[in-house]
């Protein structure tokens, strides 16, 4: 059964149509479904078989979906555009060396991340034999709980705090700090001491410290974080690397990009 | 001036054709054009500026690309797509402690690559103060001239190495290997020493080592190097370090993944 792609005789319509149920095929692509069957596109993505088996087709072509055998996953071009975005580029440059620094320092995982919407998204992540955190390069996590979001929210304007805070703070632990009162009082001390605490409020178990990096009118544009077992990291003995690190990366992220109107 | 979006009254070839064109939008982005206006990008699509705007305007609030102020740049969407895929995250989760400690060991630039065509892709790159090195994590460079290419390129089927040499070997440098006769007998020495070397072949003062990392069939499925001047790094004295690491990435990898048929 073929169902037709759109209103006939309104070309416009139909062409915006024709993309949004291509990029509805990438969005049935997630962590937990990283490799899919054809009817399982069709499902998720809400679509007749024969529309994804066209569309996916062509996406095959392109590299932007790969096959193997009977089940497709996201291809390399995807992840080839994905690392041109200059902006990205230009912080994990920035961040690295300092990152590795950090690493050799503490041999505990250390992350890049900036917010986007409500969460923070990794824009990197380096860590050895001993890391057992459960983030990776790519992913994402709700900001509020986490030490890389607590110290952009920090230094963000109150209208980007106020929008998160109205969204409703989702508790990920029974640590995780919900209570608007609570969490502005959180981020006043963030502000105070320059450096973020996470202390178990975003995965049991887990402590991390975060600074964060700033542009040069003062606005955060990402930051910088070591996390560990809480056994094991003491984030307040990290604090003062961690704010050195952040402040050696903005000044070199400043240097990178030549004009205001750049970034 | 309006220019029709494919033949009238065909539906599937038009709705093929549309998205044919929001994908030509993606490829008119590359290292060099990061940055974007709408004129830029229907000149390099070679597409009439009206489908541009409205093809641009769609992507724009799916998250594939962003704006800002004229100019449009890929977006985070494809950023977090582009790390879904399952086979290259089990490879740079499989690779990224034992890169740390050849990192450690070196304070030289560490890579991660893949063979796509006849080039190298960049899965990975891991580096600190000193690194000069002109890649990059999502970059891509001729495979015939690289450690890492060599490396893959000596482990795989004779079938691939023919293709690779039948589309020429351009060179890159003076030093570069591009007679086929030396480079089959490079390849020999590769699979004999576990090992490839590039001594300025593909970036003039820049020495690389990599060794393979096979599958439970022994087919090379990514490689691991390490690169830096050719004045300060001994890649000879490297060698066995890569050659551990590959191994140790290999064995990481095989038990990562539980079944033949998974990867």
């Amino acid at each position: 059964v073929r169902t037709p792609d759109g209103p006939a005789g309104d070309q416009k319509q139909d062409a915006k149509s024709v993309l949004s149920r291509a990029l509805r095929i990438f969005d049935t692509f997630d962590d937990n479904h990283s490799e899919l069957r054809l009817s399982d596109i069709a499902r998720r993505a809400e679509l007749p078989l024969s529309t994804v088996h066209r569309l996916v087709g062509e996406l095959v072509a392109w590299g932007g979906l790969e096959r193997t055998r009977d089940h497709y996953r996201v291809g390399l071009r995807i992840f080839e555009l994905g690392t041109i975005a200059p902006s990205w580029e230009q912080r994990r440059n920035a961040a690295l060396p300092y990152m590795q620094d950090l690493y050799e320092a503490t041999h505990e995982s250390v992350h890049l991340g900036v917010l986007d919407g409500p969460d923070i998204v990794y824009l990197l992540k380096i860590s050895g034999h001993q890391s057992r955190v459960p983030t990776r390069t790519g992913g994402r996590r709700p900001a509020h709980c986490t030490s890389l979001g607590k110290a952009i929210l920090a230094f963000s304007s109150r209208a980007v705090q106020d929008d998160l805070v109205e969204k409703g703070l989702e508790a990920q632990t029974e640590r995780s700090i919900i209570r608007p009162s609570a969490f502005y009082e959180d981020l006043a001390l963030v502000r105070e001491r320059g450096v973020a605490y996470d202390n178990q409020e975003s995965v049991p178990g887990l402590a991390c410290v975060a600074a964060p990096i700033l542009d040069r009118d003062a606005l955060p544009v990402a930051a910088v974080s070591v996390s560990g077992p809480h056994v094991r990291v003491n984030t307040q003995a990290l604090a003062p690397a961690l704010r050195a690190a952040a402040l050696a990366i903005s000044r070199n992220l400043a240097n990178a990009s030549p004009t205001r109107t750049a970034r």
